[in-house]
């Protein structure tokens, strides 16, 4: 039996009780460590679920995801993934596998920064796509973000999006010379986030935002030092979201009006905030 | 202290252990019962939490919210929602109250249905706006469902409709008459849900979809009897889903072949799904 046990998004407890219960009674626990991160380290988690943990990089379970499911027609398997266990293809790619082979697989749900970003005030049913915004390189500026979050605002959604982790990624030279080498961690910030976003509308001058839209800025989203500041793109880019992961999210203009004073709570400046709500979405504010 | 801490989707096992150590910590529990449904009894829960739970309605936690929050000044107090907390508007407007009246709030976030979704194979990232399907009368058919599945499906993105449930709602006449009767609980079954949605295209015809429309039917997803088919909307109306909760998927046309492959899984008839997947979606199958 192959268990997908997703994590939440905080800290050893956020595990649901049944999800506790499969992992002590499975013979094997893998830990997926690339789509997103955790904020406690594999030894507290150890400790907690009473069994040892195999981490497993992005090739284990794209490659070798064989070898999970050779040991799951045998014992039961866990495959603890960080917040909901079915927000990456790679795990979809697994499961499908498993069918196939009638292997059974049972997944165990849990918090998702998708829903747990409804804590910023926004209604979820005001979002539209989700997108990702990947680290530039000098000659790889993908776009396709840019014309996702056009298609957003141009129907009055919200956009959350998703900012890069490179996590036990090979090198890509390292792949011509044969030898994989792994490179550091790093984890997108807001403030980096923001000025790719604004080099995008530079190269693509769709006038989709600029460093006056409104915007609000989350880190560590479902952790007890998560952080969640309002403001504009320039005044967001200066703030220190701390440590990884940060996430952003543009308005749509159809925000309702307890979504704006939700949100402006966290403004960085209540002024500044005000001032700018009443040019970006004035019918909010007609009498 | 007021807590808002998410149930998940399931029976009394899918809150998570630190949603549950908080619980045993309260000195006073609501349970949330009108936005969505739990599939264990409120008996089953108050032996497992080893805590007495009241139930509370729309009116208390809209109107009298103060109750809640009068108590969260002098105590812990925990309200309990099915799936994450902060799906409905319902609980950020008390927590914006809640703040205004600086009364300390926590958020216990948890799985909903909005990510659990993924659970049919379609990735997150693909889906645009969720929609929420109410129960049509005589005289009240809102269209603006159908105008949001238009613009998620011009921009070739899946659509989650939920549906309707009433529960301890007050019938509309007894409000006339001075005193609140309440409606039996009801629960939109997807095939009442497609009658609903191909009378809108009859009304509109913009050629949103139609019977041979391609879609996912699922209900009471997450939990232990959850089930997942996957059909034309003709087939789909004739399908018993069972007991509630059900939602329905309409897929948009950038679906990647992965999610095809993944939810023909699900397909009520493999062949006639196979034929009408190389009608809707023929880029998928030119080699």
């Amino acid at each position: 039996m192959l268990y997908l046990i997703g994590l939440g998004l905080g800290d050893e407890k956020d595990i649901s009780v049944k999800g506790l219960e499969i992992i002590r009674q499975c013979q094997s626990v893998y830990l997926e460590a690339y789509t997103s991160i955790l904020y406690v380290s594999k030894e507290k988690l150890e400790a907690f679920y009473g069994r040892s943990i195999t981490l497993v990089n992005r090739e284990k379970v794209e490659c070798d995801g064989n070898m999970l499911l050779q040991e799951a027609r045998e014992m039961n398997v866990a495959l603890l993934v960080v917040g909901d266990p079915l927000s990456a293809t790679t795990h979809v790619d697994l499961l499908l596998r498993a069918r196939r082979e009638n292997i059974p697989t049972q997944i165990v749900h849990n918090a998702s920064i998708m829903t747990a970003i409804g804590a910023v005030g926004l209604q979820l049913y005001n979002f539209g796509q989700t997108v990702s915004l990947v680290f530039f390189t000098e000659t790889w500026k993908p776009n396709s973000i840019y014309f996702k979050i056009k298609e957003n605002r141009d129907l009055g959604l919200h956009t959350l999006i998703l900012l890069d982790l490179h996590v036990q990624e090979p090198l890509f030279e390292s792949y011509i010379k044969g030898k994989k080498i792994y490179e550091e961690p790093r984890f997108m910030s807001i403030s980096h986030a923001i000025s790719q976003l604004l080099e995008l509308e530079s190269l693509c001058h769709e006038k989709v935002y600029d460093e006056s839209t409104l915007a609000v800025g989350v880190s560590r989203m479902g952790f007890s030092t998560e952080k969640i500041v309002a403001g504009s793109l320039k005044q967001l880019a200066s703030v220190d979201f701390g440590p990884p992961l940060h996430s952003l999210i543009l308005f749509g203009n159809k925000i309702h009006i307890l979504e704006i004073e939700y949100v402006r709570e966290f403004a960085l400046d209540v002024k500044i905030f005000d001032s700018l709500a009443q040019q970006q979405f004035p019918f909010l504010y007609k009498t």
